[in-house]
């Protein structure tokens, strides 16, 4: 949603004969978008434009006033405006940046109507709310492959995202090709590597985007990987192998040894000299100080120089590192830890605790981002990330100048439970309601309109190569073997997974598991299970319309009688046969929400104990099986609750 | 289907430490081989493989006895012979082409059980029936981006199709970058060619995957692009604009100046640089010869060379151009046309015209390739195309040494009618058929067993990156406006287009046309009309099952209810205003063959009367509309004709 829109009258109908005129400044950038935007415009139409066409004759005209900066900078200016109107379109911005907005925006506006493809008239005056717009992937626990990365950072401009954090190492695996520490990928990476040519190429890809690319290498826990090709980096004895489980692991860098800061001050240098951006990360999280506890040299270490704590130990190492960053005309950023007492005002401290340390931070007169609230790895519903603000309930403890120093956020996506195969689908769409919350004012915050839009742009990113839909599909056929699973699909619409880190006290899982189970196929919020839950919810409030009362009993007996379809199939795979008690007990969900609804519409009372047995019988429904939630059980719960009791 | 299997008892498990192993002679193609195949068994498992997993203790054995020719040769061997059992795999070839065709056929086997996925335990010892089997895109009518090309080697490799013809040229553009001639490109492709570093890129692709790539540029006709930048070349007066129409359009190029002939000798010496393969395609097909009519000059040539008229004019052309294309040290190829008295033995002819002229080209010693039968362009059945062998009725008139001169077939994807968005739908699944006619034993030719195989084929090509079924859904959101258009797609299940070239009378259809209606959407057959039409010829002929009766009252109700739904929808958007009547038409002819439906299983005679309307509203029905057929009309008039008459 724009900062300002004004809807006009009329509509700008696309043709064939679409071109686009550039004036202004010009640059290949810009050449180059407007070939990408005549390419996702034919996508959303079908109508083939010529490349070619003549710009004199063109009615969407682009306005540039300047340059942008040869390495894209915080904080440039990237606003926009945009008219609309039946005889042509104006766009104009103060560099590419905006420009590159604006294209995105028409983009949205464009839509089928019975006279043909056309966008509405409109003026539209656009700013971003925050200059730190950022998605993180994690390619350290599963490598990510490049044309993933490429469809992503499209998708990212399509939603004017603007920084892409690439968490490029972790325990599980080092991602980049070094020339100076070649054993870095060699024996950290299983072979799953970006060489520095196609990071060169992502990160030109990403300026063309109106993207940064900033790099992050997490340090000085979450790197067994770097340890398996320079065991003398870490602090235990070694030999180290690529990290198997997910969560805190023990190895961590001997912060007390020179040959440590020698390493990565040659390892940054030429990191720094590969990533242009002028911010670099360095993680900085969750070091759980085992390994420094068990060396009794660092033990040492520490009393000679008066830490008196791991936190301190910590503290004197991200000195050291900063001080390395910086002398290679860097800004270092980390994750809250990275935040100490004597820590340089510079560095940017992105949080994964709360509002509350980036409060803190700010206070303190540090620059920060939220990331907390935004990690799109917990399977959470797009409202909730939708609804966290970086600003709200700290933005009256801060003076105006420190609320500035609050940039923005980044959603997260970590990636213990996702690979290239399905990754799109966690980030996609609900990191569109994420990237909205950046950009647009405060006040935007309806849920309805938010879901409405959101599943549009669902559709519309299928443009951008983001087919999460396509892709579940695949999956559900090749996890049931069948080329075409209807009652496997009518589950699968219906089931989620948990939310947050429950699924890691469920399931053994590692970075040698097959990321092919029903879990790992469907998206993370049952778009199906959300719209029953609003059905449900008005039902049991007695405002309920008749079409609710139809499309209710029509899906709960579908769900009732699926069970008898599915379940002669559901032996016949591995990856099925988990299914059999989560398939009955929608059966089960079904049946009882059938009854509720029959007794509602009929005011018919139901007896205590039997609202008691059918209450227990949906509490036990609603917990996971096969690691998945039901998502209409809490629904027909709350059903069977508005029933009158005798 | 192989040339010999024999099943053998148990399976092959296919685990997470799956890996191969290289004996014999290596290659870096190989290594590049294992990668691919390794990614697409992630795909067709989800299993996360590592592609550093030890080959010493690797259980998937190759042996490669040597290596294949640089530039691959037609007539190379291909054979390979594959044993899986439960303790392991063994592939063995004579040369790196065996090995890839091997390791497709062990992908092939892969399935999903109750104990996981695996390939069961089979010996198979296999070679080619011909040694030409290829796939021709024409590009010059509408343009293919390159990631399309390559997705669709790649299910060419997975077929073990071993022949990219590339149409590069006609009227409507030409696609290739010329050094020498710039204006080629520049002049002749709206911007739409393929660079030379793009085709070289394209050449190793394939050759990676055991495919040549054999070039055509089109002449003397259907080469109008040409002479937008270089007017010289032909016979008219120019100047010339980029073709726009389809069909046999007159210009042609001027046979008789020497000046044609030193442009063809650089033109032709440099393609033949870029593309490395033995052979070289000229075209030579449908040159209508009006402009050489028009031009009293070339009138004046043939009568001082004695030319009776245009087909011996163009064979003067045809035996110019061979010596060129000789000179450059190339064989080579055209269509029918360019066979005359004295073309020399080595030219290749490709049919589009029939058997018979490969019958007569091959009587007199001449070489050749059939493509008749199997132009995937006209929308026929996957069966039509399947049964079509190149050297059936002609084999017995042939000596063997005749008939090996067959040297196999083509299937061709003209492109008046597709883009790059649904082209794949219109190759796939369909040429997955004509590669297992141009491979497997003469003998292998039940259809329902090639549709049950291809139907499987077809979700197993999506890890390849062919992924129609997605394509269609985005493509009927994008057409209706509707992010999930249920009635629509009931209807867009039960039509398809008109088969040959009946299109083409139906509507007017040119380059600036968009191919976003329902016909460009819907696959050439539906493959629900083709099931229910088997299940009515069942019910008419007396013996069909309880399920058939149930799955054809379920799909009648279905179609018949459809149309009160999706006609509310079908005002909204300018592409699916057109489909009212066809809706209409599936409500009518549905209810129809309720009513037939009922009576069969009632054993209820029908009015002699009424039988004879509904059969005149069902032959209305099988009309087209929105150039679409109904292919549930003929079923249901076959179901109306069963039901005995009073």
């Amino acid at each position: 949603m724009p900062s300002s829109v004004q809807v006009g009258s009329g509509e700008f109908a696309i043709e064939g004969s679409f071109a686009v005129r550039f004036e202004g400044f010009k640059e290949p950038r810009l050449d180059r978008a407007r070939e990408r935007f005549l390419r996702t415009l034919r996508s959303e139409t079908g109508i083939p434009f010529l490349l070619d066409a003549p710009e004199s004759s063109a009615k969407f005209v682009v306005h540039t006033d300047g340059p942008s900066q040869v390495i894209q900078k915080l904080g440039e200016d990237e606003s926009y405006s945009l008219t609309v109107s039946a005889d042509g379109v104006q766009l104009k911005a103060a560099n590419p940046l905006g420009v590159l907005h604006g294209l995105q925006t028409f983009l949205q506006l464009v839509r089928i109507t019975p006279e043909g493809f056309s966008a509405p008239a409109v003026t539209i005056e656009d700013k971003p709310r925050f200059l730190w717009r950022g998605l993180m992937i994690d390619v350290g626990r599963h490598f990510i492959p490049l044309p993933v990365i490429e469809r992503n950072l499209d998708a990212m401009e399509a939603v004017k995202l603007n920084v892409f954090h690439w968490h490029l190492s972790d325990d599980q695996g080092f991602r980049v090709e070094s020339k100076v520490f070649p054993l870095l990928q060699m024996k950290g990476s299983n072979g799953f590597y970006y060489t520095q040519a196609e990071i060169e190429h992502v990160i030109e890809y990403a300026r063309d985007r109106g993207i940064r690319v900033v790099p992050e290498f997490d340090m000085p826990a979450h790197a067994t990987a770097w340890f398996v090709g320079y065991p003398n980096l870490a602090s235990g004895k070694g030999p180290y192998e690529i990290g198997k489980e997910w969560g805190v692991l023990d190895p961590a860098m001997d912060p007390t040894r020179e040959s440590t800061y020698q390493f990565l001050n040659l390892f940054i240098g030429e990191m720094t000299r590969l990533f242009p951006d002028e911010y670099f990360h360095v993680g900085g999280d969750e070091c759980n100080g085992k390994e420094w506890d068990a060396n009794p040299k660092i033990q040492e270490f520490k009393q000679a120089h008066n830490l008196k704590d791991n936190a301190a130990l910590q503290a004197y190492f991200s000195s050291r590192v900063q001080k390395i960053v910086t002398s290679h005309h860097k800004i270092m950023e980390g994750w809250d830890e990275v935040l100490q007492s004597d820590t340089p005002k510079d560095v940017v401290i992105q949080s994964w605790r709360g509002r509350k340390s980036l409060l803190d931070a700010a206070q303190r007169g540090y620059r920060g981002l939220l990331s907390n609230g935004y990690y799109i790895d917990l399977n959470q519903p797009a409202s909730e990330h939708y609804l966290v603000d970086p600003l709200e309930g700290i933005q009256d403890k801060l003076t105006p100048e420190q609320a500035a120093s609050i940039l923005g956020g980044e959603a997260t996506m970590w990636s213990e439970f996702v690979d290239g195969e399905n990754v799109d689908s966690r980030i996609w769409p609900r990191t569109a309601a994420i990237a909205e919350r950046y950009w647009s004012p405060a006040s935007v915050k309806d849920v309805p309109s938010m879901y409405a839009r959101m599943n549009e742009e669902a559709v519309r990113l299928q443009a951008y190569g983001i087919e999460p839909k396509a892709t579940e599909e695949q999956m559900l056929e090749r996890l049931s073997g069948d080329t075409d699973p209807v009652a496997l699909r009518v589950l699968a619409s219906v089931v989620q997974p948990p939310k947050g880190y429950e699924r890691e006290g469920l399931e053994h899982n590692d970075t040698s598991s097959s990321l092919n189970h029903l879990i790992d196929t469907v998206p993370p919020e049952s778009e199906t299970g959300r719209e029953f839950a609003l059905i449900c919810a008005r039902i049991a409030a007695g405002n309920a319309s008749e079409s609710d009362l139809h499309t209710a009993q029509r899906w709960l007996t579908l769900w009732r009688d699926n069970d008898a379809k599915l379940q002669p199939e559901l032996g016949k795979t591995y990856l099925t046969k988990e299914l059999v008690p989560l398939s009955q007990s929608l059966h089960t969900v079904a049946e009882i929400g059938l009854d509720a609804l029959d007794r509602i519409e009929r005011k018919q009372p139901m007896a205590a104990a039997m609202q008691g047995e059918e209450v227990t019988a949906l509490e036990a429904a609603k917990k996971p099986q096969a690691v998945l939630l039901l998502t209409v059980a809490p629904s027909v719960e709350g059903l069977v609750k508005a029933v009158p009791v005798q």
